[in-house]
């Protein structure tokens, strides 16, 4: 599950000047410019195949990795013998989740031995230049983006620079160009309303997340999908979109709460989300666990320290992160690979805030 | 409170070998050596004392400090013009606190174009040895280490580090020889047992944390402080000591609340201890806030999103962060300052956890 033989597309580093090769078998190198010269395109445009970068057409893709692999073309000897610095990035850093990440890419460039420098582009443009202008000038190796959305001109900015980049995107928003690693957001959708079920609740709400990010719409997916399976009618009355954070979990836990009907149980596409209908639960003097059961989403640190500790699908952030790491330390060494996403499985985690339902 | 003008003792860089600086009005250029000299100590040692290190006899320290003042000694104009990385390093990345001090040294290091190199050393002695080698070898400007709890050996691998250091505090353990920024641990256990008086509690528990950390000592004294103060007994049985972490403060519970007189309210030294408090307050079929009113410590974003929300004392961990980082890059720069200590003041937090007591 961690992912250890996730494989991307082809990642080597390549300089824009300097890329060589060796042709096989000849004993004499071809160079990136070669292969650059005998396709009819510009070395950079070269170095963006080999780098794994979107912004290239598919004919001239498979134009120039024929022509690598027919000439064996093999990554140069790299002058620096080791990676020093890899930059790890988010959008910002008040996400809840942001902690998890860090904490399993740290753990895999510490064991590496290499730096792993965290900013935060503060949701700004100016902030995502002024980035991109530092990345240049501290010459790191591979760059790690956390994303839940990347803006049109952050992604051609991320593009220009030619170092390996890894996306770690937990929200599934379309790709980059970039590999990319997330979580398996319509089985936990699935495996969370299939619990409630199982435990006896008809009346299953669901605070799902914001329907322009993909995650979101394949948890409700997930949902929707476990309710026909068990011959439940799917009531677009017990859906309500929120943000993903504590606030909007609060609010539609009101508007959930004060129906005439309301739900026995719910499924929440967020534990924040979940705590907050938590806390609307409280207000109306009612129990959770007791009195509606509750299903989160992510398992944070702060899912088992709630009261009662609640039930939740698991995101294996700290693997993800480890995932990233690994994998842009593989590309930065020149390995190349396949599959341009990869999602690791999500996991229900059974604690004390769902139970049968009372007759 | 962001503590703008905290200053702290000289923390100038110098090179071992390459130190030098300039006589006052001579026109030529006092060195670091020539001090050496004078003072018949070795270059180090005048390093030692201008990075504000420890390990200089305070006879020594006075006598280099004096002919520094008297020759005039200005730092020499750094070879590399700009600060490019700065360490941030972690016993471990899952305290609950670490992401609340990425973000203030991150916004600070990020406004001046800086990178923060986020490490832990996972608690073991070998991974501190790699981390300093790998410090070393990427050349890094400035560490600010955040630490619960420093061994006599890390401490002195610490300084054999020539580089400034700054190490953010919250536990208020001896000093290392650093500057060190910490909270007002005395304060905030002294308000948050005034409010529980405020609102007619007399019998008020302690979850206290380890009292081999100042900082504990300094939350039960404010504790014991503002008791004494109101003429309220000081009830020993009331206190149970904790180790900071969740399952603790519930086991803490446990026995509080199954005390023959058990409390009506309760200050915890952190906030997990007291969200363990609220499961064990939930598992007696009480409710915290109308039933028992109970107070944390830290202000961590999951005090707000539990139910109820959850008056606390807030650290000011982002404020501590940033003052570190803006700290660390004024001893960059050469500037110096005076106080090895700087403590930035808690704050009590008011929300829904905490009641007048119920007759």
């Amino acid at each position: 599950m961690t992912g250890g033989s996730g494989s991307f597309r082809k990642g080597e580093r390549v300089g824009a000047i300097d890329a060589t090769a060796s042709g096989e078998g000849s004993g004499k190198r071809v160079t990136a410019a070669q292969i650059a010269r005998e396709a009819g395109v510009s070395l950079p445009t070269v170095s963006r195949v080999l780098n794994g970068h979107a912004d290239v057409s598919p004919e001239t893709r498979e134009r120039v990795e024929r022509l690598l692999l027919q000439r064996g073309y093999r990554r140069r000897t790299r002058q620096r013998q080791t990676v020093r610095l890899i930059d790890l990035v988010f959008p910002d850093l008040d996400s809840p989740w942001a902690v998890e990440i860090i904490r399993g890419v740290e753990e895999t460039t510490h064991a590496a031995s290499v730096g792993c420098v965290v900013s935060a582009i503060h949701g700004q443009f100016e902030s995502a230049r002024q980035w991109l202008q530092n990345v240049r000038e501290r010459d790191c190796d591979a760059v790690i983006f956390v994303t839940s959305h990347l803006e049109p001109e952050q992604q051609r900015e991320l593009r220009k620079l030619d170092v390996p980049t890894v996306v770690v995107d937990p929200t599934g928003s379309p790709g980059a160009g970039v590999p990319t690693i997330g979580a398996t957001n319509w089985a936990g959708g699935l495996s969370a309303t299939q619990h409630l079920l199982a435990l006896g609740h008809r009346r299953i709400g669901l605070i799902a997340g914001p329907q322009r990010l993909l995650c979101s719409r394949a948890r409700l997916d997930g949902y929707r999908s476990a309710l026909e399976s068990a011959g439940v009618g799917f009531d677009p009355e017990l859906i309500v979109e929120g943000d993903f954070y504590h606030e909007s979990g609060f609010a539609a836990g009101r508007t959930l709460l004060d129906l005439d009907d309301p739900p026995t149980a719910l499924f929440a596409s967020s534990d924040q989300m979940a705590l907050g209908f938590y806390e609307a639960v409280r207000r109306t003097g009612r129990r959770v666990g007791e009195d509606v059961s509750v299903v989160g989403f992510d398992d944070l640190p702060e899912a088992q320290w709630s009261s009662p500790p609640l039930t939740t699908v698991r995101q294996p952030l700290v693997e993800m992160g480890r995932l990233a790491a690994r994998t842009a330390l593989r590309l930065v060494q020149g390995e190349t690979s396949e599959s341009s996403r990869v999602e690791l499985a999500t996991e229900l985690v059974v604690r004390n805030s769902t139970a049968p339902r009372t007759p």
